[in-house]
């Protein structure tokens, strides 16, 4: 059983390969909602639904967020109604943000409605929500505190970040089936995910972690910073924040505590040598995803490079 | 002041007209809300969107209801996903229904929200739901007791009908401003809508019927019923149910207490006739309406009715 956390689009472009090389009933996402928000009176969780759509090969390869070949007529009237529409919803994709809305309405949690979703786009994988409870990613700013998606989409993250925190996460628990399929898991990865936003909220929900501490699976991150920059999005800028080293040794640094492999793209030989060289398990590819094939190959690797009994090979470019 | 009580297609055709031919400001809509539903967790009014959507041309000539011109998308999906689809709704208008919902969810009356979207269109018209509490047009069926729009979009008006209540009315109350426009009117038109699923709710909210009759302003009906069968729709079998003719004389017997002039078809100029003998000022002309031009001329032949002080002549066809 493998289990991966995940978020953003870094991790749904990572489970797009994934997909490719496990068999759905193997796979168990763990997905952060500290990102879910309330839009046009609806209930969006991005984050899972990017996994329900990248399970189901409906993603959007251009946006790499939302659904393949979408419209957007739908928010043309919400603009000429003068509604907000800076966080964009595709007709296709509000069907699912409606459906949502109205399984919650009837008193189901995120989770049952997350496994119905996935149902219904014919998803054979665990689609599990970090908590049922809500815990919302908070940017503290000189402009004030904002939400991660007003941060993140609606003033594009040009804010300087003072820090992150995760509002609620004292007070949430794992969603049920979280701490179980970990403890079950033989390879639980990391997705390269932004280790603040993406993945940050999840290790906050208490119990996470220390499951992630005790497990006897091999735990791999893959790295979302290459050369000393995110792959895209405010990963850098968060890690800043939150004291960590832009670099994958702030990477290794954010999950210290429960790495057991890191998967580093090859740019960042030098620094991996570095890190193997003080004990930890480091393997170099290419980790950057443009094609299909990019993505395939990149889960192959870290799944085999989580197999593989001794450190591997760093190849110098 | 003009007021018009109206709802359905029928309703929507007629305003229209009207709209062409009297200032915005001279017009208030007073509007069927017996058949709103909640459909996709959302509050939908129909009835009151085809009045928006007819004041700012923006309603589907095709359909008779709904935005001209829109698509389907996210119906699409909710029939993949399972989710009825019977009740159609376009990604154009899907914007107004979330924005109906969001606004109630605030806290805010139908009538606010109503008066909001419509000023959004540009409507400089007034736009009065019947209410602000909730009335259901409730059709008792030998399959049981069905929604108006179970009875009318689901099973397409099939199941006979052993009578039809108004669920709510009578701890109901008119929405403010019904009363004050019903009293301030100079001319009140009861559109070519169905006398019992689109006029009656309105009629049945205590105190509109009545003040309807200490009215001072001419009253005048145009009959959606010609030659003996409805333009469209079930009027026919309603009245029928509710045991009414289904004639000219059964709208003017459902209006009996209010009505000063009905504007009736051509092709019915000889029961015209007879009801006029009995008292009533009948007046004959074109009443379905095909072309923009049609719709144009009804309103102008209505208006000039109620402005005419002796019966009308009744042109024999």
């Amino acid at each position: 059983m493998i289990v991966v956390l995940t978020g953003g689009t870094g991790g749904a472009k990572f489970v797009e390969g994934l997909r490719h090389v496990v068999a759905p009933e193997e796979l168990t996402f763990i997905v952060n909602t500290g990102d879910d928000l309330e839009w046009w009176g609806l209930y969006v969780s991005p984050d899972v639904d990017s996994i329900i759509y990248a399970l189901a090969g409906r993603l959007s390869k251009e946006r790499g967020w939302g659904v393949k070949g979408d419209t957007f007529f739908c928010l043309e009237t919400m603009k000429a109604l003068d509604e907000p529409i800076w966080f964009h919803v595709g007709d296709r994709d509000l069907a699912v943000h409606l459906l949502r809305s109205k399984l919650l309405a009837e008193g189901k949690t995120v989770t049952t409605v997350a496994a119905e979703i996935a149902a219904k786009f014919g998803i054979r994988s665990r689609v599990l929500p970090m908590s049922n409870s809500r815990v919302e990613t908070r940017v503290d700013t000189p402009s004030g505190e904002l939400s991660f998606q007003e941060y993140f989409v609606q003033r594009w993250y040009q804010d300087p970040v003072k820090s992150v925190r995760f509002a609620g996460a004292t007070e949430a628990e794992p969603a049920p089936g979280v701490l179980e399929a970990i403890q079950q898991a033989s390879t639980i990865i990391l997705a390269p995910s932004n280790p603040i936003s993406s993945i940050g909220p999840i290790l906050a929900v208490p119990g996470i972690r220390e499951a992630l501490v005790e497990s006897n699976a091999t735990i791999a991150a893959v790295s979302p910073i290459i050369g000393g920059k995110a792959v895209s999005g405010p990963a850098g800028i968060m890690m800043a924040a939150q004291g960590l080293p832009v670099s994958i040794a702030g990477v290794t640094k954010a999950y210290e505590d429960i790495l057991d492999v890191l998967i580093a793209d090859d740019r960042d030989a030098a620094a991996a040598q570095k890190l193997q060289s003080s004990g930890l398990r480091v393997h170099c590819t290419n980790t950057i995803m443009k094609t299909r094939e990019d993505k395939i190959e990149l889960a192959r690797t870290v799944l085999a490079a989580c197999e593989s009994k001794h450190a591997a090979t760093i190849k110098q470019r």
